[in-house]
């Protein structure tokens, strides 16, 4: 499993590669939520969200003959991407299975940042898993799973670090730091980086209504499941289940979990736009969500939000901001 | 007039008030433009634009007893919400002048951040400068002038101290840096401090078409003026002419001008948010514009491009991403 140490050397490999995201805030914002809102703005990231940040730090940990023979995920948003554009900067190939009915600029986007694309077809029951671990066998690719992964997580909890020091910078040492959660990978990197660095700072996982198996899962102390895997316009977070690897951090070091609406993350996503001037995707937007449309679930002076990612298409970004901004 | 010396003590007082905006870039519009584009996000500065560095700069310089007084400014737009968010962080009033028309957010914004807003009617033509003089007088207001002003010459000069660390950060000596221009104060004051800091780097004003005063005046070696001063989509730089401060600084250090059309910025708009998840608005996103889609007046292999402000309302923004994403 990842630890401070791992993180701390995730960081340095990072370092001039990843971009150290800005620490954002507006009154108009403190002002909804009744406290100081600060907000992490990992859109900002290469890629648009902070999966390149593990998508790095995973392939450049590889040694370097198992990195010479290329890498292999699974992903139809954020993780592709983040891995994609690591492999190109590492001058390595990527392989990267996509349901051939994710939406074509996507597809584009991960062929662009240099990846090969492989489809299947989730509807005729293709088993990716089958595909893949041919393809890495024949190949000789390495798996970079997307958070259930030490180096994954490791890289993740380097914006743990930066949340501390601009937390510090800030002069804030007591808040609680509201994280997007899919499966844990981002929520229990940073949760490790702040309990070595800003012990006042504590996670909670947020997620979307429907899709709350961390906050069930840290409720009962089992892992629990989604009843759906899709269905959201929260798409970047909908994971049946917290990760074996994640969920002992998740229960040791954060919650409870906080959950909002679908309408709670696009409205969130117009005072981005209004107020931050970030482009937020809804997955990315629902920690926002809670700062500032559940100011009860919270205590203290100061909430720390992290966005997460800005990858979103323009219909939908339009239905946020017409409806809400 | 403004000196580096000046920029130098303004970025001192600037620290920890104004934010150090990110430099960002994506490999997209590296394709788009056939070179490296490095966009200066000064849209994430507080109050959604860089005119927060010049309000605070102006400010701070003022000496205490003048302070204590309040100050005045003349804006309908991002210089006001500059001025009000810089005078209330020092505890002293602001009176900003608003045209009765302007749009009913901006002048909200306004007086959300602690200003007092007097409004005038330029339909039944009341001279904006005889009630700006007679309210200075009868409160003792000091009057902050949006661009030829040393001070907030100074204060948006520090744009230019983050961009010469940030470009040597990128490896990057010698490139062209595209501003949005109006009057000329931010175009001047970055002109000033790349030139002291990184000699290499040589500043361009980019304005919209019809409104290309600054291009023109540097073409003549005269102070040229726009024809209208109103009716594009790039309110936040249709300024009638250079400044008398502003213009010696430019035709000494900068140019040749460029223009774009309203649908190039509409255009680099919808490029921001798709690949850089950043908000600019039309008047902020014409620097950009030119990196992207004037290739042939630009060499070398990187441009520096300035995005200078993000106030922009979800109407106009849609029809940005609606068109062009």
């Amino acid at each position: 499993m990842s630890s401070f140490e791992m993180i701390q050397a995730a960081a340095q490999r990072l370092q001039g590669h990843a971009r150290v995201t800005p620490m954002l805030s507006s009154p108009f914002l403190d002002e909804i939520a009744g406290r100081r809102v600060l907000v992490k703005a990992e859109c900002l990231q290469h890629t648009g969200s902070f999966k390149f940040r593990g998508g790095w730090a995973a392939v450049s940990a590889l040694p370097q003959a198992d990195r010479a023979r290329g890498v292999l995920a699974y992903s139809s948003g954020n993780h592709a991407q983040g891995v994609a554009a690591a492999a190109k900067a590492h001058g390595v190939a990527a392989v990267i299975l996509m349901p051939a009915d994710a939406p074509s600029l996507k597809i584009e986007n991960t062929r662009a940042l240099g990846a090969e694309v492989v489809l299947y077809d989730r509807a005729a029951g293709e088993d990716r898993s089958a595909i893949g671990q041919a393809l890495a066998q024949e190949r000789g690719l390495t798996l970079i799973k997307p958070y259930d992964e030490p180096e994954v997580i490791a890289g993740q909890g380097s914006v743990g670090l930066e949340i501390a020091a601009q937390a510090k910078d800030e002069g804030i040492t007591q808040a609680q730091v509201l994280v997007c959660c899919g499966g844990g990978g981002l929520t229990s990197g940073v949760a490790l980086a702040l309990e070595a660095t800003a012990p006042g700072l504590r996670v909670h996982p947020v997620e979307p209504k429907g899709f709350d198996d961390v906050a069930r899962s840290l409720q009962s102390g089992q892992i629990q499941s989604n009843a759906e895997v899709s269905g959201s316009i929260c798409d970047a977070i909908l994971t049946p289940a917290p990760g074996a690897l994640t969920f002992p951090v998740l229960q040791r070091l954060c919650g409870p979990g906080l959950v909002v609406t679908e309408e709670e993350a696009l409205r969130a996503m117009a005072l981005a736009f209004l107020r931050l001037k970030i482009v937020v995707e809804p997955g990315g937007a629902v920690a926002l969500a809670a700062a500032l449309f559940h100011p009860d679930a919270l205590e203290g002076e100061a909430v720390i939000a992290i966005a997460t990612g800005g990858n979103v298409d323009a219909t939908l970004f339009q239905r946020a901001i017409s409806s809400y901004a």
